[in-house]
């Protein structure tokens, strides 16, 4: 058995997971606040109540698995710099090794998701790439069935990657990545700016009903409902996802590639319009060769757990 | 002693690489056209003549690697396509393995120009990325040591990825791939435009000289001599290199990126403003995380020969 945490802003999740990758217990606490101890504390707390509620002395357990946002340096287990927590700096790995005596890997969040989705996959692969359109564009990718992250642990982030050169602006610093586009947040933006412009929409009226705010779902939500404002957001949202899949493909070729986060329950809305653009703009779609397969993600919030609780056996 | 086999449009290179990766004999012949047993034939025979120039019988050279433009699918050691040359579907490696008794491996020509580049690295490297540009922007990718090529033998295809959306047409079918930016081909064009929109400057004097039209070096040069509007072709075609490196940076993060091809003999010209802007938009670069280094290549117009010598050393 193994236990896999799964560290965010807001609540730190763990799971104890079996040798068949399935979590048997789940639980939460709130993020502790303030200091690295508090934080400390509440993780191996956290760790030793899931491997209790599955009838296991922490001691019992194979390994334990971290997930976190951030810069991770993942080969010394150190979270070296995390902007959405109190607490930026957190040797998590040796500290938390040292405390309970066993084994404990520290990955970076959007990594622990990507190989969770492998893990979860149907075939045998080797390469793989899993995107998370939520909040930003997390992204994990699998080389030689192994989580790649270069050499300094930071690999993968191709949420930062251009889609428009001077475009719009980006919470890394630079203008115009696929993140500033792809994300749950650009498409909450570019529906509350549609609706503005298109006052008489269907879009416009979802919104106000809404308290003034839209939600990843509202531009989805009112295109059904044959909202012309509504459609062409969505359909250039799509667009900025299908543009990023393509540099993914033509980068990786992976065998398959994984969309996940609240977006990603769109399904056939999503990924029948995304295939089709890939297919089409692809390098050598022309010449005949062969893409993977573009996919929803299976394990959803989940992925991060499972994920963290496999960097063990991923090594 | 390995036998590396380079095949252009115009002409086909072949060198005989000694087991520390220098090539001992060299030779070339033009391209053999229209039928595949005249390209079968024009190998085999430059191949032979490499060795026995060496001193060696065919029979007792290690293995030939060969490098082609196109799609290769390199498991099978099959080019299926290349739009360069008149045959675009050769078998290369059943086929002549078969007739030499040797082993073949093939790959496509920037993925051996990257492996040979790797290869001739003075330091001990995991990961590591090569661009080249020319005609367009070429590229391959090392990791784990190894030539990285995806499940279907196309990954690496960096230059097809986006600078920006809805951009200059590429070859590709795409419009605002990194390579109508960052190419050899790209910086002429945007030479010869900036000279006709400034008809008096030392570039449109430059370009009138040598008969209409400019070459990659027009720009550098006119730069040199103060021109302005030479200076800003330049300014923003490093601008353009950097922008595609910095991607190439935050999805790979190698040690090591190697930039190649006729625009490299700029040297410190163009690697101090590109290591600046790179460093300074790079993902993480304001949480400290170390990245690799980019500089230029070392192998040049050699790089591909040595390093379709090492296909078989790297499989």
């Amino acid at each position: 058995m193994y236990i896999g945490i799964d560290i965010g802003g807001t609540g730190i999740k763990a799971g104890l997971v079996d040798e068949n990758y399935n979590i048997v217990v789940k639980d939460s606490i709130p993020t502790p606040k303030e200091t690295y101890e508090n934080m400390l504390n509440g993780i191996i707390g956290l760790a030793e109540k899931v491997a209790f509620a599955g009838g296991l002395k922490l001691s019992e357990i194979e390994s334990i698995g971290i997930g976190c946002p951030g810069s991770v340096d993942d080969k010394k287990g150190i979270v070296t710099y995390s902007n959405n927590l109190d607490v930026p700096y957190m040797p998590l790995g040796p500290d938390i090794s040292e405390r309970t005596g066993l084994p404990v890997y520290v990955g970076n969040d959007a990594n622990c998701a990507a190989l969770g989705e492998f893990f979860a996959l149907d075939e045998d692969v080797e390469n793989f790439v899993a995107i998370t359109l939520g909040t930003g564009v997390g992204s994990g990718v699998v080389i030689n069935k192994k989580l790649y992250t270069g050499f300094n642990g930071a690999a993968g982030e191709l949420g930062h990657t251009l889609l428009a050169m001077n475009g719009e602006p980006c919470t890394c610093g630079r203008n115009g990545c696929w993140e500033a586009y792809a994300s749950a947040t650009a498409l909450i933006r570019d529906t509350e700016c549609a609706a503005k412009e298109n006052p008489d929409s269907v879009l416009s009226k979802m919104i106000a009903e809404n308290g003034g705010k839209a939600n990843g779902k509202t531009a989805f939500d009112a295109a059904e409902q044959g909202d012309a404002a509504a459609k062409t957001v969505v359909d250039n949202y799509i667009r900025y996802i299908a543009e990023g899949l393509i540099n993914v493909i033509n980068t990786f070729q992976p065998e398959v590639v994984v969309i996940g986060g609240g977006v990603s329950r769109q399904g056939d809305n999503l990924i029948i319009p995304l295939r089709e653009h890939v297919k089409k703009y692809v390098y050598g779609s022309l010449e005949g060769v062969p893409i993977g397969d573009v996919r929803i993600a299976k394990l959803g919030n989940d992925a991060g757990i499972v994920g963290a609780a496999l960097l063990g056996v991923n090594k």
